[in-house]
């Protein structure tokens, strides 16, 4: 049964290359993996949609009987299958785990407060509040990564996705530049082929006319 | 083996009965688990306790060998060996990952986004921004809670865990309450004994002084 990936019509210049189905298609991509897209309106979010993600959101995986939504748990979802995704061993996935819900809720919020605060409210006050709780994040992060290939078992894993699409965030939006134990640790991982692969898709998808 | 579970040596009242080692004293308690808590200093937090946490955050939870911190991960961790905690059939335990990611991710950050703002930096206008945001999720939740006892898998899971801790928290700054059918869902989860011993339990260990 081939894997279907929902996301939006349409997203603005800035979002094509950061919308979340990328990391699905990217999970897709290194699993060998073949997937098909579908697309909800963005502009317009229509009642089929919130029946489906009440929350609005994308993506939403369709596996055959099974339908889930949030990144991370489609993640998890196609690691449980797939041991190039998330190892088997008990040590080894529960480090997997631990660093894919760290980059959930303890990296991407604080990312997000500050994008939300800067980007779309240009609430200075608010930015230069969220500003520095970003950067302790990152910093907390150098002496983590520093002189490892992949955040969790020795191993890529989605784990890896996760933190380095949080991480390619925060460089885009120039906040990057003090950490280069981080960068040095997500530039290898983000010319993966299979990145770069999920990565030209959603650009060719959303160069598309919706 | 007995489970030992890190928390902090103290907190402020206003957190005591909130802080993170509650959820996982509560996923003890429902798969009838003995652990034990050490503490570790929260108003001068020890290289130590970053050298296993890198954020400074609790809970950390130990299991013999293993050894992993964020709570959404310990309660995943616990999980796979409980089924009181998560259920084994694939398409319950995918619905349980997905809500206990969502609660992660999409709803516990536009609640601290709101926390930090109004009851930590006391940014008015950071507030009045956030609170909108919030009660977009508040409201999208309510046909997916209306009518359902529990969040995923049409019984008892570590979602529940999450979803109803975060309600509660909402509710302890009194934002909840244009949402009965939240608080219908909340309560009785929260009277389940298995929660009480572990807000007891917390309570108490923060009443004893560090």
């Amino acid at each position: 049964m081939t894997l279907v990936i929902t996301t939006y019509d349409w997203v603005p210049d800035f979002a094509r290359g950061f919308v979340r189905d990328l990391r699905i298609r990217w999970a897709c991509e290194e699993a060998g993996l073949p997937y098909q897209i579908e697309t909800t309106p963005v502009r317009e979010k229509s009642p089929q949609h919130f029946a489906r993600q009440p929350f609005g959101q994308i993506p939403i995986l369709r596996d055959g009987e099974i339908e889930l939504f949030e990144s991370g748990a489609i993640l998890l979802y196609l690691g449980e299958d797939h041991d190039i995704l998330m190892p088997r061993e008990r040590k080894a996935r529960t480090q997997t785990q631990q660093w894919l819900i760290a980059a959930l809720n303890s990296l991407e919020p604080v990312v997000m407060s500050y994008v939300v605060a800067k980007l779309f409210d240009k609430d200075e006050n608010a930015a230069n509040l969220a500003r520095p709780r970003l950067h302790d994040r990152l910093k907390q992060l150098v002496p983590v990564i520093e002189g490892r290939d992949f955040i969790a078992a020795d191993r890529f894993t989605i784990a890896d996705i996760l933190m380095t699409d949080i991480i390619r965030g925060v460089e885009s939006f120039g906040e990057l530049g003090d950490y280069p134990a981080l960068r040095a640790y997500a530039e290898p991982i983000l010319a993966r082929p299979a990145f770069r692969r999920a990565h030209a898709a959603q650009l060719e998808h959303f160069a598309e006319p919706a």
